[in-house]
């Protein structure tokens, strides 16, 4: 039995870990099988402090050299179930089972029904984060495909950088308005282009773009967890990062927004002080 | 007028500048006087995601830099009040006066306490600016109460006011060498007087003064900013780091335990994309 079961492999996961093994603490740190996507394909991140500008690779890599340094071990393995047994908790892991006093939620958010050619083209034309690499389109002509109003100060900010930017919302009542700004309705069946992104395709249509912000909330831990409470696609936490459940806490983006590096190693480092805090109770 | 003023000159202040700034939202950086001690003076700092056993002067060298590479300005002065004017802000930095339409507070947790008798005799003899209040004090004997060196000239400046001004300062080898500044050992334990401030009391005797200057680096934040909610010390906040004043925001340690860098740095990242989601509204 572990004191802490950490899932999650991004950068919320790594601070949890490092916390994890610098506060003495017995602990199962389950990665994944891949490494995250999402850090590791960013072309530059501006707002690490103490890191500037650097690429997701290179991000991912003094995250690498940092667990190398303390000796903290991965178990790159996907934990498809959590289950409460009353004090303690079951992770099922493929055919594996591990048990643990508290669990910390690094998950992350799903990017849920992926259009045709998001993957493909992540890092390359595709961005799931104006605030991150907005710069590179200054002067450029981009597309935004919109889930949630929640976005649209993303979508205004992204019109400061931009020539044009075609505002594709999945909801009704968008109300950006930047001058910059055109309206399109409909929703993407495809991204297409060479070495990097050129085309969004539609049903009837097509735009020509430099890239392509894709903001949208998804995917559920509950599925992970049973009985979590969550709210908008994400798992509720007080400022402690505790949830509705009993020695389970959350970090990082499954925690809510926004979506960024140092939030989510900030997290991962409070959620572990917390998960401390309830089992020395 | 600005759209984000930040308060503190300690992790979560350098995290939000940075933030502000790749945001492209005009912004002020109150960073105080002097570089922040407890960074500094950290031997070993083991948890701070991708800066592996890294000491407390790197990891500021390492924030200077990131600062430096992107051009974040500092205005190294200290606020001595936040005052809502209804949908903006005004800030009083010494003489100056500062608006910004959001305030970002990261003031740190204090560790001197206010002395006995200091909030009721604001503005009634006790003071936080010696250019502001100086002139006040022409001919007349005043103590002088200092947390830091980079104060010392504002004793200087005080010092060709004055008749007598004793100088009490709480650090050692005070370079205030003014012919009518006569120096003090301990630490004041209340100040008392009737209409107006009277006297400086200590554990054993008294000074008989006009007016006390109590210069220091950072002030709580519920004296900082009439209304703010406070508990147990620490500003009352939401997830999105809100406090219950609108538009005011508060990171790092002044938001709550635990004190550490990650989760300062992490909570300045939060609070600005809070405070341009409510800049947009």
């Amino acid at each position: 039995m572990y004191d802490i079961a950490i899932i999650g492999g991004g950068p919320a996961g790594y601070s949890a870990a490092i916390n994890a093994k610098i506060l003495n603490r017995s602990y199962i740190w389950f990665t994944g099988k891949t490494p995250p996507k999402k850090v590791i394909k960013a072309e530059l991140i501006r707002n690490y402090l103490g890191l500037s500008d650097i690429s997701g690779e290179n991000l991912f890599s003094a995250f690498e050299s940092h667990i190398a340094a303390l000796g903290v071990e991965k178990t790159p393995e996907v934990v498809t179930g959590v289950y409460d047994l009353d004090g303690k908790y079951a992770l099922l892991a493929g055919k594996n089972e591990y048990e643990a006093r508290t669990v910390i939620l690094c998950t992350g958010v799903e990017t849920a029904r992926p259009i045709d050619g998001e993957d493909e083209f992540l890092g390359r034309g595709v961005s799931y984060c104006a605030t991150c690499d907005g710069n590179f389109y200054r002067g450029k002509d981009i597309a935004v495909l919109c889930y949630d109003k929640a976005f649209e100060h993303e979508i205004e900010y992204l019109c400061t950088l931009a020539h044009t930017v075609h505002v594709i919302p999945t909801y009704k009542d968008c109300g950006v308005k930047a001058a910059n700004a055109h309206m399109h309705e409909g929703y993407p069946v495809k991204f297409t282009g060479g070495m990097r992104l050129e085309k969004v395709l539609f049903k009837n249509g097509e735009l020509a773009v430099d890239g392509v912000f894709v903001l949208r909330n998804s995917f559920s831990p509950a599925k992970l967890v049973h009985g979590l409470k969550t709210e908008g696609g994400h798992i509720v936490v007080n400022r402690a990062l505790a949830t509705n459940l009993d020695g389970v806490f959350a970090a990082g983006d499954c925690a809510g927004r926004p979506y960024q590096y140092a939030k989510s190693a900030g997290e991962g480092n409070i959620a572990v002080h917390s998960a401390v805090e309830y089992l020395s109770k």
